[in-house]
């Protein structure tokens, strides 16, 4: 295990990303969501995503400097093209746009078309937050990559289709950011990379079969993830298909089969201001929070945990003492680098 | 096991309220709600309900022909002092208030104060896909009501807070309606009440350890339910946080020990005219359904369920064979008539 520091991850990022012809602005978002992403510990959607995006950009699938533009509007909603710039950077747009719309209207609703991936999905929510604001966001995918299935189904109809929340307190806001799958693609890799065994109920086999083999997930021929839910998946699925119809089909591009986007991003922002205000409303929430977290433990644990608090410990832990990363990670993200000409590496 | 038409349910259930001093208006939404509950087979919310409203109203609890006013708004937002009228009368008024926002301003939230039990939170949703508009919908309980207890607690911090949603189709709109709890507290009664032990996985003693007896959960001393998501439970605790935000403390009611409501409701509707219109909304829904049920299913399923299908096609059953109703059920209903005087019975 490599450890880096978040400023030696911040630079090396910005660095490759311009080098691949991102804007310093854009090459700063897109270092800002990576890093922030290892620092929480969401290490699947942090740095390591380096090489991928590296590899899209040569590719011509992501597309620097590309405009970013609201293609349709009212006072409360926008639908943004996003270019397929990178992801980090048109979602950064979309929420300066629904806050500006939330600061006016209240409520706001922006979705995306031509978005890229976008990373971590919780980020854009407490950004909203973090300007006071409750946010709802959702990101679908393309039906290319659906390997969800359906309750009661035996292929992918889903993406992994992840629903977020932030709220502010008078620390840091609440975040919650939740899969609609029982796993993310990216923790079954890791069953798969080591050998090991992936717990009952996660995927089935081609033939819709439960299995603990992740190779059944991935073929030939390929399995599928199962809903969030365990025996009442119908749930998961049920949330998995709001965000599809939030990401995707109310921007008016769910289905196409040669669809260009890779994910389709709805933010909802909600201001306080048209209830009760925004002091009185964080006074609220920490009575909230006070509440939850005064809740005498069960057996097998020593403190309720707030959604995202988990995340913010570990990125001030990180911070101190920087970034674990693999070798095998550190050699794809170098090599990266080195094909874009980045001379730190 | 009685059998009843949906008629007599009607016009029994307009009769009771009426000679409870509901207006001939309010007496209608109540018992269309708990008659459409009955029907769909959502029988907990049902006409089940008849005697603990009317009981309600004799203690005063609920205040029919009480008035329910806009006490805060913005084009796009409301709070709606609900005055403890019947739940159902009041979140049709609120529906109603929603709409109209949201067909000028595209997308708006609706919330109560002193909202009586709503009942079944899918209909509200339901009202507002049929005028072709994409709903969000929560409903947070008070807080001597707290049953569920946060992920690694155990006490209860939250009551079940369902979540639902409904989006419009061609056909009937999708309706999808959860609790964020692993059981409802109506289902684990009829546990109870058949002496049979619930699955595990539901409920926690009072210390805090899984148990499969549901007296366990009622005490004394009390247990808790558990959130919704097994082993992954957090994801249900974070769900059931977020209604309670919704539905709570954006109206600025959450936590107060003297609240006087029982719900607290939440309504977003997202206006698709604001995007690609409404037609064009539709044509995608309905070919993003069909993208579901094709799916070939996974053994031990013989189809591809969607969110309500079930619901609806119970209704249609049962509008031609009427609404089951056990004896014991039915002879509390016979002496909730009989209480207000009410000849039919």
């Amino acid at each position: 295990m490599i450890l880096k520091t978040s400023q030696e991850l911040y630079q090396l990022t910005v660095q490759v990303f311009s080098a691949c012809g991102a804007t310093p602005e854009e090459a700063a978002w897109v270092a800002e969501e990576l890093v922030e992403a290892s620092l929480m510990g969401i290490d699947s959607h942090g740095v390591i995503r380096i090489p991928q995006y590296v590899n899209q950009v040569f590719s011509g699938s992501i597309k620097p400097g590309s405009k970013i533009q609201i293609i349709r509007e009212t006072p409360s909603t926008a639908v943004v093209d996003c270019g397929l710039n990178f992801g980090a950077v048109s979602a950064n747009k979309m929420v300066d746009i629904l806050l500006e719309k939330a600061e006016h209207s209240h409520i706001a609703c922006v979705v995306s078309r031509r978005s890229h991936h976008v990373g971590r999905l919780g980020a854009y929510a407490q950004k909203v937050a973090e300007k006071q604001m409750v946010a709802l966001a959702a990101v679908n995918g393309a039906k290319g990559e659906h390997c969800v299935a359906p309750w009661g189904g035996r292929e992918g109809r889903l993406c992994t289709n992840p629903f977020a929340y932030a709220v502010p307190t008078s620390k840091e806001p609440l975040v919650f950011d939740m899969s609609t799958s029982m796993i993310a693609e990216g923790r079954l890799r890791m069953y798969k990379n080591k050998g090991e065994p992936v717990p009952l109920g996660r995927i089935l086999d081609a033939n819709g079969n439960p299995s603990t083999d992740p190779k059944d997930f991935y073929g030939p021929p390929a399995g599928t993830l199962l809903p969030f839910g365990a025996e009442l998946g119908y749930k998961g699925f049920g949330l998995g298909l709001l965000v599809e119809i939030l990401g995707g089909v109310l921007a008016g591009v769910s289905l196409s089969d040669d669809a260009d986007y890779v994910n389709g991003l709805c933010l909802i922002a909600i201001n306080p201001d048209a209830f009760y205000g925004k002091e009185s409303f964080v006074q609220e929430m920490d009575q909230l929070s006070e509440y939850m977290l005064s809740c005498p433990t069960a057996p097998g644990f020593d403190k309720i945990t707030l959604p995202g608090a988990l995340d913010f410990h570990r990125k001030e832990q990180r911070l101190q003492s920087g970034v674990p990363i693999d070798e095998v990670t550190w050699e794809t993200i170098v090599k990266a680098a080195q094909k874009v000409g980045c001379s730190i590496c």
